[in-house]
């Protein structure tokens, strides 16, 4: 049991460039969020009650082998909460993902599936529910379990969606059911820091990784020196545009941004080796979302010498 | 006169590398529409009555010289229904194109027009209203016609949107007077299968082509080893984000990718050697339009060998 | 003080190859603004009234060193109004610029500050209220300044927003408060015209510089044979289209475009050298955009030989 958690470990992490199989063991679990735990909006100094920021939701939760034991969704560098988005699924090019999921919804008693951008997969292990084409993949019962099966090809390398597309798609998208997969090429170095950015609708909220407003959204650090790679994707129905004070990257047409348009399931990583030191606003530049929640904190420190 | 037809068919072909003149016949006709033909949403079983989905409206449509005779407004190979979108305009770099365009609007009696994106031509064939300044191809009255002279310049190829930019703009494009040119390079290898995506509002409908909802929507077929280009634009006030299960192309800043933002009047072409078998959806990821519609079917299959 | 308004106006020359700081002065100042000043919709004939259509609000205004005389927002070059948006920042690689900002805004009394994208800068000078961080220059009160340094770097090249971010932001965006900088490679040549088209709502209306509908707009001219460079960029809560009529320019992936999607705070510079004579429209194309007013004149003449 110890040398099979190891093994899981060792075949997860990014770092191992000989590993070519790699296990993740999620389920669909209930949950009780809070969009907003502290309750306050610090820019405008709004309050919130708990009667509007919490409710019982489904979540993709990460688990040791036959989930047997919950793990960190995300590695401890990101910064981002453990429940939502669902587990950082991470690889290297030529690996083949085997991504095993437990329906544990005994709230709702709803099908669940996992549908997976970027990667290459059998239409078996595509997710989605078509009436009279797909099959047990896409429509997972409680109770029941099903391993997708997924390859990281040449063409996988960047950061990526996955989410729930079986009947129950629009709900358990609305309720956090979503994650991102972090492929690198087959010898491309890790990055020292990786944020997870998810733009999506909460109720009344606009939230970053569900959470709503500076206070709540996650805040993400840094040292000077350090490489940085933000993976930023959306879902929901809104397009966004993501924005960070005072740095950079090299966008589409090959000159330097600072702002980029997100749409419902587009992603993209972005990477910049950080140089200034300071405490700075991510957020999205939409101004409705922006005054609804979406909006976070980056901390950049200098490098103790 | 069966000369002039086969000169025209000729002409018309985008395999001929040595056309330099492309004649199109396009009329501006009443149709009766039928959004939802099968009346039935397959994802979520909901039922429509004719009563939401029926309407009169006018279309672009092809026709043979001097507008004697309808033909398919799409070349056999795409799928596509053949009254919205209007006729696709198919030429290579270099050709001049000449647009016959007939207004037959006995339905309104509204003047009508073709604005034709991406392609070169003087003011007097822009096709757009501008009060004091437009001339006769801004403003087709019924029972009239007129010739728009297109050239496709080397910054040309890809696919553009055209539609109606006369007065009565708002409605006919609402209505589905809308289509595409797809321009090739001089020698560039036409691909083997085209399909053309068009996101449109319509009415509660969210629209591919002008159809709502898994078996209303075009059917688009392939098989393994041919080449297939999607065709993609938007017409409207809102932003979509075009997907496909199971493949990705080549974004524009070199990575690959299986989302991309779609937004009013923009679009790009995307092609890839087909290599996975399977039924799968096609769908705007914009969580709203996907459930008011905007999805489909691409089934694709093993080559016969 | 002769001499120092010369040695401001040559500093802030973009010819300039030598210079290395540039000092802009700018006040928040409060105006009456009129969206629809000839009260007419072109296209469609409807009149508005000035009950709609005036109002007060405050705009950043270029002056003479020290606020004491006030200067155009843009080069005479443009053909933009002089008032919003705001001064044209205009620099080179390498430099330094200097931004005194005087809070002049005795309408509302309300604090203001100016947040620039695209550039280098502290934390000091970043301008965004963030509770609890944020200094003087996030929060300039009425009666009160601060000069913003900042720096233009390699990666600064192209044209950026900048605009209030202080704990005023919603109503002062709202009101027109934002404006570009421009920023030009250490030896790249200054194009011929320089087009500002920033995209937002202004109550009721969708404007292009804060003007609503033909007539209304800025008319941009041009002559055939000049490089023209448009600097387009959005404000608000909404994504945008820019779109202009017989012309085209090379988009992010390397192949021809006439219609580019810009979302909030987004922005990009589009150079051609101008061939086609004519009187064109440019606009958002979005649909309800381009009704409500997103819509303009661009007139090309012959050179005269």
């Amino acid at each position: 049991m110890l040398v099979c958690v190891l093994g899981l470990m060792l075949l997860s992490g990014a770092g191992v460039a000989s590993a070519s199989v790699r296990n993740y063991w999620v389920a669909a679990v209930p949950v009780t969020w809070n969009v907003v735990p502290n309750g306050h909006d610090a820019m405008t100094g709004t309050n919130y009650s708990t009667t509007d920021t919490v409710f019982p939701t489904i979540v993709y939760r990460r688990y040791t082998a036959h989930w047997r034991r919950v793990l960190p969704n995300q590695p401890s560098a990101g910064g981002n909460q453990n429940l939502i988005p669902g587990p950082l699924i991470q690889a290297r090019v030529g690996d083949t993902i085997l991504v095993h999921f437990l329906n544990r919804d005994r709230l709702y008693d709803r099908v669940h599936s996992m549908h997976f951008h970027g990667v290459h997969y059998a239409p078996s292990s595509d997710g989605a529910y078509i009436p009279g084409f797909s099959g047990r993949g896409a429509s997972v019962k409680p109770g029941q379990s099903f391993t997708y099966r997924l390859r990281a090809g040449s063409d996988s390398v960047g950061v990526w969606p996955y989410h729930d597309h079986s009947q129950s798609m629009e709900d358990s998208i609305a309720g956090g059911m979503y994650g991102m997969l972090s492929i690198l090429g087959r010898h491309e170095r890790a990055p020292d820091r990786e944020f997870e950015v998810v733009f999506a609708p909460q109720g009344q909220f606009q939230t970053i990784d569900d959470r709503a407003f500076v206070g709540n959204t996650p805040v993400f650090t840094a040292f000077t020196g350090q490489t940085v790679q933000w993976d930023v994707m959306a879902m929901g129905s809104e397009h966004h545009t993501f924005h960070v004070h005072g740095h950079r990257w090299i966008g589409a047409d090959g000159v330097p941004r600072d702002t980029q348009t997100v749409g419902p399931a587009e992603s993209f990583a972005i990477r910049w080796r950080e140089q200034d030191p300071g405490t700075w606003l991510y957020h999205c530049h939409v101004e409705t979302h922006m005054m609804a929640g979406m909006i976070g904190i980056y901390q950049v420190k200098r490098r103790r010498s």
